[in-house]
């Protein structure tokens, strides 16, 4: 059977934690300045961001080749590939060449489990329209046991454009079956379908939110999905819902900051809170993204 | 004497089977799951694109790096080195570093071939113009060994827009020099001038050209190659010269289908046609790509 | 102690000498048809152009895989990134990946040291703004040594538009500490400040400036960084300063002509200079830029 990493609600029960313990054993590998195992050699994945995203794209090409790896890198924009042949046409001729995986992020709703009905490889979401982003969440979920040693009781607060963050919905879920309560503070209009995100808190003030909270998960402001009407201006949004030292006072007294970029700064988070070393963690998920996807990629070969 | 791939004719007698003979030897090494000998480990490769194609692009990278390889790509638009420099002075500056070898694809007549007379290393056309695209027919041509298990002596039918096509000149020669009978099948304004396609049959329309063939290949309406006015529209190409489930019964019983991508569904090609699990061979085309890349790659080293 | 190469100034006495001495023994490597040993295995290099010069990019690619390393190409445009996040907040996250070290591109002042702030792993500068281009300078004097036998006492012309160069500054540095003799030639209004170039003979005349030269370096016009106003036109700036054989008749009988590229033909030089296979180095510029960056990348690794 072919192993995909498509969302979090699709993988069995214990993988996400086997992913993580494999990418502790990687990430520490790295931090001892030892080199990783090349236990991909001769391995080859292809690399297909039709929605553009340089930091993830490199951070699966850099972890591709710490083990022994080769990436294809397809460089399109939607618009250009659309000009000549359809997705599915796309698709069907990069699936014939056969290669060993496939990380495909793009701006449709579900668009690598498609491609996981073609590709007789695994394939990997990079992360799809506001729907997924699973690798994000893995790489948050470790990033948190790292700091408290746990995710079992936690109380973690999402904050933000729930409504459009893909890096919400899959933290959601996997934070949720570790074990988390995870609470949702949104602004009504950035709030998502009440047959979403069943079991977590809702709040919409971030101070109800934040209040008591081990962990502050603050989501970018999708600009470019921005289709809901009546957005507040950034400043306004700052002033309702936005990360200063002030509120996060109202956290648990060992509360961390996360926030998975780009980062809109005196928008959704101050520079204080972003740039405090005893308490963001923002570094280190990018830092833990590295091993997270070496761990998914050796999963996903079977290696 | 470096080997260079610039076109079919200039390919010394028996090369054409022994690259074919070779692609499907490494086809069959990567269909077993065999892992292919490194036999171009240390090689490095300049992936010149001046004209935009991903899929071709990728083909070959994937080749190269299936045999050990490595690829640098230079990806520019012709727009934008010419607001620097000279095309020579491009290609001169990237003959001096030296690689082992060169793939460029380019919009210029023959441009592939000026190139060659300034690199000291292999070069290798991955189309030009309307002139040549010798790996395309290269590989079209073991697709169609496969299935029939030999050329000679079957009668091809090369439809659609064959004046602006390079698949459709580099597969002539091939094809013919292989000892098929090969069709052009065009309206008038799409049909070559009498001097080119000398020994091809001429067929003004498409039930004509289609009946009784072996294989169909149908080429791709070069969109923004249109500098022919006249042009019907898409609906009314289709009604005239787009090959559907009838009138390709007027073929062989046990005709295939070929189209070298991107399709253009509803205007060449009709879904059913292209879709048809019995008589299309378009993804065992792109399949082949790469193994034929290979022997292309592995020849043009000498090794 | 971490090794950066961010401009000529800051390297140690004797540094120059060393890479230079190494990249001769690459070059000879190269040149007898050997494969260099893969001293950069497992080594994973960042490139990261925000001012896009494919020729400087691939030249490091290139270098990098002779050796043995890998390459991530981070490929965006200034204004794509900014769009997203401050120029801190990228690097950062890159940083955080720990690669090797970087190669950095940017059209900023001293944008690449910042970046030596930030990083953990040696940052090579690939050229900052007017300010400093150290690999070139370092390949340019390779090139002198390996024609001349030697730099001390040669009395060098840099001619055209010195005052938004940063080949020429380093340059300037470099040869004027290897005991060169450096002259700038320029029109008024691309002169540089007083306070820069101290020791360099000013000419306004490229016949004053080439005159018994030994060798004549030609700068190419920074059209897209032409803010001062006044610019003649391209025919009267080649009518003024353009290099001719006339003029090239001034200088020592066995002058050499050096040209960073892109060439801008017809403007700054003439044809008959720039392709003159007895006096033109300018493609032994590009050949000996590969051998002395893998020095640099050797280098910096400490390996």
């Amino acid at each position: 059977m072919t192993h995909h990493v498509l969302d979090i609600e699709s993988l069995a029960l214990g993988v996400p934690e086997t992913l993580m313990d494999r990418a502790e054993y990687w990430a520490r590998i790295i931090e001892s300045g030892q080199r990783p195992d090349p236990v991909l050699q001769g391995k080859i994945f292809f690399n297909l961001f039709f929605e553009d995203s340089e930091r993830t794209r490199i951070s699966f090409e850099f972890a591709a080749k710490k083990l022994g790896g080769e990436i294809v890198n397809f460089s399109t924009s939607e618009s250009t590939y659309r000009a000549y042949e359809t997705y599915y046409d796309t698709l069907s001729g990069l699936a014939a060449m056969a290669p060993d995986g496939v990380i495909l992020r793009h701006s449709e709703y579900n668009a690598p489990r498609f491609a996981s009905s073609i590709f007789k490889c695994p394939v990997i979401n990079a992360g799809d329209s506001w729907r997924a982003h699973p690798t994000q969440a893995l790489l948050d979920a470790l990033t948190i046991r790292r700091v408290k040693g746990h995710i079992e009781g936690l109380t973690i607060a999402l904050c933000g454009d729930i409504a459009q963050s893909r890096v919400a919905r899959s933290n959601y879920v996997l934070l949720s079956r570790l074990g988390a309560r995870v609470r949702i503070v949104a602004p009504p209009m950035l709030m998502p379908q009440e047959k979403e995100f069943t079991s977590a808190q809702r709040c919409n003030t971030i101070e109800e939110g934040i209040r008591d909270a081990d962990i502050v998960m603050m989501l970018n402001l999708q600009k470019d999905r921005m289709q809901i009407g009546g957005m507040q201006s950034d400043s306004s949004y700052f002033k309702n819902y936005g990360l200063t030292p002030a509120r996060l006072a109202l956290a648990k007294p060992d509360v961390y900051v996360m926030h998975p970029g780009p980062l809109n700064r005196g928008i959704e988070i101050s520079d204080e809170v972003a740039d405090d070393p005893q308490r963001s963690l923002i570094l280190k998920q990018t830092a833990l993204g590295v091993p997270m996807r070496m761990a998914v990629l050796e999963w996903v070969c079977g290696a």
